[in-house]
């Protein structure tokens, strides 16, 4: 099943995709919720971020080849850093280049979904009962700061860079899927999931016995090889098997 | 004006402070309110963080004094990092030392809480009629993990690891006022806010300038020389002229 939020009758709203139309959700997916007969096109439709975060969890140096491009170990624990929920932006909506940097980055990333509210999950099995579905997110980062910061929060922290979506797809195996990055067409990033250090379970599992994990939390599990920069102009695609293609443009 | 947060017939509401009585508030402190006849006194009161930040935003190495405590400088421009949402507790509940760490230290600051959106301001008194008020925060730091991760987000992120409160004071002078730590009664920080290396409006149109700032987020300002370990037992006050006192215990 996926999930989504678009524009409906100027309120932004939960919707199923089925095929080729969306059809406009009443009540709460992540409790009870039933599809009505409002139907809409996916072509004409207007997308926004999937879910609601309270906090957008990312994880560093999660697949050993983009660890060594950029010269370092993947760590011995998940390395997590937050993204503010301002960053938040929907599939064709606009990446915003910061004057503050001169070289901005695509990370094309599996999204997770939690759907429970999670605190000190013991092991997989409660990981995986916890999570809702699994989305695409791009983790846009200003590498010139990043550097220059050593602490990733200003780097990565921008308003619209947490693109989003446009699906969530609840039912998935995250574990052998296809994540690629797209540049104006060209393909700068493939790797599959099996290549994670941590997997989404262990992920979830690790996290939430730091914080608690709300519904409609994101977590965002780390990039592949191949990152690089985006310039004014560029149409960028995050694509992941079986969930879609998230697209934007920066400005 | 002091605002606050209690718990009133079984529902978190609004309350302004005047003298030894709480007066409950209809509205939002934010945009339209006003007190009703409903009162309490403080001292039967149930506390909880006095805003409901969308994001929390945290400041590093702001006094030269306590950067100097670490071996660092402070840095050439504020060093910002997040906490989440999660981590928020109000004046009487309790910090849970987490198993993962061996050093769980206290940090004394002066919290900004914004009273608009904010975004690109231009100059100190945009970024001043943009907040709200003035609060407490301990920006609570397992100091082990933190050296250890690099990225402080797991050794700030805790559960619990933010109290707040229990008061916004709206008329105060943020730019000299003293910022005290105590623990089981040892007054163990003391500076004045005019010690600090960037001030109030700098913080607040710096991260502007980065993400968007929404009604009730919440800036930790950075913390003075003086920092040490919590035990489980302790009890830390962090006091502020003209604010008042936020008291925990940990557990």
């Amino acid at each position: 099943m996926k999930f989504c939020r678009v524009l409906w009758e100027d309120k932004i709203c939960y919707a199923t995709h089925d095929g080729d139309h969306l059809s406009i959700v009443e009540g709460n997916p992540y409790a009870e919720w039933r599809t009505t007969i409002l139907h809409l096109g996916v072509d004409g439709a207007r997308f926004f971020p999937p879910c609601i975060p309270t906090k957008i969890v990312a994880i560093g140096r999660n697949y050993r080849d983009h660890a060594a491009e950029l010269g370092n170990d993947v760590p011995r624990e998940p390395l997590i850093f937050l993204k503010p929920p301002s960053a938040l932006i929907g599939h064709d909506q606009d990446i915003v280049y910061p004057p503050q940097s001169k070289r901005v980055d695509y990370e094309g990333e599996l999204g997770v979904v939690m759907g429970k509210r999670a605190h000190g999950l013991k092991d997989a099995s409660e990981a995986q009962a916890a999570i809702f579905g699994y989305t695409i997110i791009n983790d846009v980062t200003a590498r010139d700061l990043q550097k220059a910061d050593v602490q990733f929060t200003r780097a990565k922290g921008f308003d619209t860079f947490c693109p989003v979506g446009p699906f969530i797809e609840t039912l998935l195996d995250p574990t052998n899927v296809l994540v690629e990055t797209y540049v104006n067409g060209e393909r700068r990033q493939h790797a599959s999931t099996s290549n994670m250090a941590f997997g989404v379970n262990t992920l979830v599992q690790y996290i939430s016995n730091i914080m608690t994990l709300e519904p409609g939390d994101l977590i965002s599990t780390g990039t592949p090889a191949g990152i690089g920069p985006m310039q004014r102009g560029d149409v960028v695609e995050v694509k992941i098997d079986l969930i879609g293609t998230l697209r934007n443009r920066v400005v």
